[in-house]
């Protein structure tokens, strides 16, 4: 047998894209996948559970963490805390779990910093109007943020090529099938197996 | 539509390892994928269709086609030459048709050399002893032939480098289902449509 690293699965893309339900599909389908749990300084909401949809930390805590470099990424959106703890990721990896990280464009470039060989994949709409009609959709944001979001959409289309892959968002089901096909490539790739294929084969000898 | 250009797949691996098994299935399968026909300028055999099996070259014609840079590879086996014509794969590839092409270790490092956007894939046996009792098994080659062989196949698995996948080919239909999943993978890197990708998404502007 070859050993194998897990994977760390970066997905990201504009806000309307899709990215949370293709990863909720995915974890369904897949129970060998694991979804990164976030930490924050925010409250939890009714029904939360610390250590399953995130690690509830105190600003103090969350703090001490950035200064020890325990995270793979953390911003602060609307006054709270948001991080991705590193050492429970790379325990994972090491054990070959492959792990899904659903994030931000801005936490995908920090991660990418810090672990250049995560795949990174970047879901995209369909075409602009679609991504304008799903935001509006949602109904959860005024018409001004609305507008917004749609004139930022061009300008992070065009970081794509930070990314390794693509999904054109037309329909769940296609877009959980393709990154399906890419984590099976990826785990076909000479690069990231390359030692261990040459040892598998030396101890024959 | 995000226009695509077609994949050229190149399948190697050590003799034995099974990239004939797995070219045919595919081809069997996929009827969007075309088989590359090589060039040859030995006789044809009972059966061989000219455009078919192989292009059936004379000499003079085949050294014409080295000297104007026609071939993507060729070598002499035996005394007789093989090469993959150029003209006819690149018109596929440009019609967004997906070619496959399987070659020997020597031909693919050529095809690299002037193609290297191919998809190249690296068939392995499952063990050494296993690519031992296939060649026996092939009853095609003496005893010696098969010392030969067997003693080149692990400095052969060390080039795996030259290659951007591999196949462990325990069973024909697993195989084939990776390779697929190859392919698929590969028609969402970001590396290869970007531009087309920001053009599609420009044009709404």
């Amino acid at each position: 047998m070859i050993k194998r690293k897990g994977l760390l699965l970066v997905v990201s893309g504009p806000s309307g894209a899709g990215k949370g339900t293709i990863c909720k599909e995915i974890l369904n389908r897949r129970k060998d996948i694991k979804l990164s749990v976030s930490a924050t300084t925010r409250k939890p909401r009714e029904g939360e559970v610390d250590g399953v949809n995130y690690f509830f930390l105190s600003k103090e805590e969350f703090s001490k963490m950035v200064d020890n470099g325990e995270f793979l990424e953390y911003a602060s959106i609307y006054g709270n805390f948001y991080g991705t703890p590193k050492s429970a990721i790379i325990e994972c990896l090491e054990n070959g779990q492959d792990v899904i990280l659903e994030i931000e464009m801005q936490g995908a470039r920090q991660v990418k910093e810090v672990y250049g060989e995560g795949v990174f994949i970047f879901v995209l709409p369909p075409s602009l109007s679609e991504l304008k009609n799903r935001i509006v959709g949602r109904g959860t944001e005024t018409a001004d943020e609305i507008e917004k979001r749609f004139s930022c959409a061009f300008e992070e289309i065009k970081q794509i090529d930070d990314y390794n892959y693509f999904i054109i968002n037309k329909d769940v089901d296609t877009s959980v099938r393709e990154l399906e096909e890419i984590i099976s490539a990826e785990k076909n790739k000479v690069t990231r197996y390359k030692e261990n294929i040459i040892e598998k084969f030396r101890e024959e000898l």
